[in-house]
């Protein structure tokens, strides 16, 4: 079957879920959206593109961004940050202080909060400060995925500010154990500015081209990650990229992939391309519920699965 | 036996120990004091005074604010105030987010940082905002203590803001459950503040005499609290009024007393007298080493343990 | 006021609260029980008796027997005891298996089940097996009871058994940190027939009197522990004696108790007299309803709280 | 490069790294064995054998066991499996009890030991008895190795017997929650015989082939599973298969397998093989530290991670 004949079988079939799920509420910026909104879009490792859905609707990409700052930060510290975010799934609610306490402050993964909040101290620390951060941080983001227009929904930052006190508990315990470097008022902005870029289906598949070669860039050549990098970024997609439910993801899809509350979700096949999905509806462990259904649907037509 | 006589044998026999324990370093306003210091203060509810060492020394109050504090706010909020902080001892470590996070963000009892940062709270909340809540707390502490001088060494306060981490991941992590009603910084600043009130043991043997007398000073005559809101109060300095070392000293001084980090120790004979220690070092539990067994031997000499 | 007069206010004021609370039916032998019934008996120190209601009623005596197998077990191991126990309140469950997983299977005090199945096991292997270490219980408990016909209720303990998961998995989870000796099974069962051990009233303020009194029987002048250990027990019971309730009971009541599932709360009034009383419905936190409140008009009549 | 040459090229490379590690030593069967041990076997699906090493060794496959227990549960009992054991990574220590206490007896995936145990306890309640659900078991095992000779080793299950309290704990909490039907003895009796089943690599990897073919035996094309089933069982493997170093394995390897604290380890490769592996020497977190290393070399020169 050809992609675009599965996308628009999946457009079809994924209709009479689009009811169902509920859309993240915790701030306006988020709750405003279309909830009946699908988007799917693939690009292949050749660069050939298949979409359908408003692809080029934005949103709030939330923690995909994690995916980015975490191969920002390997890039620079290698091995080294290690030493302040462990590689392992948690097990626990995304955003949980028990496992912090009892282990020194250090996060089970990059992809919870206070792991991701870590990367994005260390963003900082090599930056100087959390602007050059940010602005480093979009840069990267442009660049993989050509476009030099994607940008920051400074609505939703100052949104997710205002609420953040449970990122903001996570921020300050990992300070009184010593694994933030720099202000804490800082961090936290600068982490809410990243979850706040905003991309559309065909800019995210774009993007992630690159953990689907090897950690080099496919159109351009560039090398973004080492592979033994990229392994590492894969496998902790498939065991901590969707919260609670990683188990079921890696089930359901079987590949490795990223989503975040706004309702999009990234995948990637190895090999051959990547895949984003936005439906802002979520299920109840906080993942797109369309998204991962339309995933699903995905790998089965294609046998694509990694399993 | 004499007080004074009493005062002036454990004045001699605390001596070998004062080598020991260890001052608190966390901040350095705390760990400039004189590591040698000693000063022990009684006043009966007649209003005898009985001292010994430099009972004029003023020190940081730190965690002994918790009484006040919470006595005012039981004193407007009555049973209310249990809505927002229970009344049972903790057995977790003094500042752990653990018990806060299984439990809504209803902290185990006012003594503990989490508990006294929600009563801090709703005294901002009763005064508008956190100045006036100072204003209100020193009034009442210069009231009960008969003394218009005491105020706030605001070099502790500032320094206190500054690694006060822990404390911060506390009031964030309630704010997120909706047991902070205020801005999270201004009830930080207000609790350090508090946390900072300077006073010497005269002044803290006086303050406490109400307690000892079922709510009703009995020097004034005015009444602070009712007989019940009292049982409570003294019910809850015996159970949770040492951190994790609150059953021990039950056993050993088989008094209602509340320590601080500071080094000072008040304690109750109810219906005779209040006793206030001061020494800096610091036995493994954070209160008063020397603290500890001044008063351990005045309840041994004086045969006045409630057991 | 008399006592006499003080117990007959008090069974009259209890009435219209008998119809409230829940009796335990974890287990049909405690289900079976009358739940209206009610008693209270009174021993003064000089050997004077005051009961009301049906004291002559017996009644599983279930925790209250840690009380008994402490103070053996303080007799005997002294403070080499609290290498196994600490004394310290514990703030989680009765029965929880968190603490002792953090805390390498030491549990935080002798009243909760993880502590008296360690203490019973301390016994055990003092006794040489089982059977033995009952029967000095039993003996012991027939000594300061002075009454030789008080037996074990063996159709409890043996439904206690059969039902007794939770505490079997405290007991494996000790053993697997080397903190109990015997072999699991023979614990378990030794502890169940502790805790079945049927009593009434009248026996059990006799048998607490020397906790009211330094711990010297005070009608025999046997000496059962020393003065220090008295007051550890007499702390122990203030600070842990009624579960997640102890804080509450301490202010309601004020004075050091021990309450048991069965329906039964022994207190005592240091230096004057020891109180039983007994009703089978529980309150929320698994405590006599009727049996706190009866205390509690007790010492307000009385004017005997400690606070 | 052939495979033949790449098996002899991993036996070569990993001889400096027989010295490292340490071979559990928790019961006298599993320290006995020699320490130097390396064996290695792949089978194809088309049923080509290739090995390297003493393939022909047996070891007690220990956690390998869960895999085909809970393959046969998944038969019995379909979704319906999933009420009593979920499918998530634990993110906790392989064998702890605060996760079941907090999620009522429920554990996180059947690869944690209190998962396995309630998969053993769902085999018993089909079988009738655990001999029964034992002799199944080992009836499928046989058939899928397609050797009749495989067998438990008894001095292996009774020596696990009597050190299994940590074990003995997880059932019996798991039991008071209701989530244990039979008897706790029998099921623990019949879970350690289980863990002691012995097989060498050469079986290992013939018994495997179905995970890695859809959940159809290529060889006698049976189906063991549906092809739902297989992806969920590899998903387990991925994402829970190596205790707290899962995210590791994932990384490292990249292929879905499960080891066993007796020092083997069985990974698929999707489509196209099975492969064993056994030295008995352990890494930190409990996984054959050469066996994690011939894989990952097994992996780099075939090229056939699924990353």
């Amino acid at each position: 079957m050809e992609i675009s004949t599965i996308l628009d079988k999946i457009h079809l079939q994924i209709q009479p879920l689009l009811s169902q799920g509920k859309v993240a509420d915790y701030i306006p910026a988020l709750a405003n959206v279309n909830h009946q909104e699908f988007a799917m879009a693939v690009t292949l490792n050749n660069g050939e593109f298949y979409g359908v859905g408003n692809y080029q609707q934005h949103f709030s990409i939330q923690s995909i961004s994690k995916v980015f700052s975490f191969t920002l930060a390997l890039r620079h510290y290698k091995k080294k940050l290690y030493r302040r975010v462990w590689r392992e799934p948690s097990g626990d609610p995304f955003n949980s202080l028990i496992q912090l306490e009892h282990e020194n402050g250090i996060p089970r993964n990059p992809f919870i909060n206070a792991g991701a909040i870590v990367v994005c101290d260390s963003l900082i620390s090599k930056a100087a400060d959390g602007e050059l951060a940010l602005k480093d941080l979009l840069t990267f983001i442009r660049l993989i995925s050509a476009d030099d227009t994607i940008g920051i929904d400074e609505s939703v930052a100052s949104s997710e500010l205002q609420h953040g006190f449970r990122n903001s508990a996570l921020a300050n315990l990992m300070k009184s154990f010593g694994n933030i470097d720099n202000d804490v008022e800082q961090v936290l902005t600068t982490y809410f500015k990243q979850c706040s870029v905003s991309m559309n289906c065909q800019q995210l598949s774009r993007a992630f081209l690159y953990l689907a070669n090897h950690g080099i860039d496919p159109i351009t050549q560039k090398q973004i990650l080492t592979s033994a990098q990229t392994k590492r970024v894969n496998a902790l997609m498939l065991t901590c990229g969707h919260y609670d439910a990683s188990g079921d993801f890696a089930f359901q899809v079987g590949l490795p992939g990223k989503s975040g509350v706004g309702g999009g979700i990234v995948a990637i096949i190895p090999g051959k391309m990547s895949i984003a999905v936005y439906s802002p509806a979520l299920n109840e462990f906080g993942n797109s519920l369309v998204g991962t259904k339309a995933l699903e649907l995905f790998t089965t037509y294609t046998g694509l699965s990694i399993f």
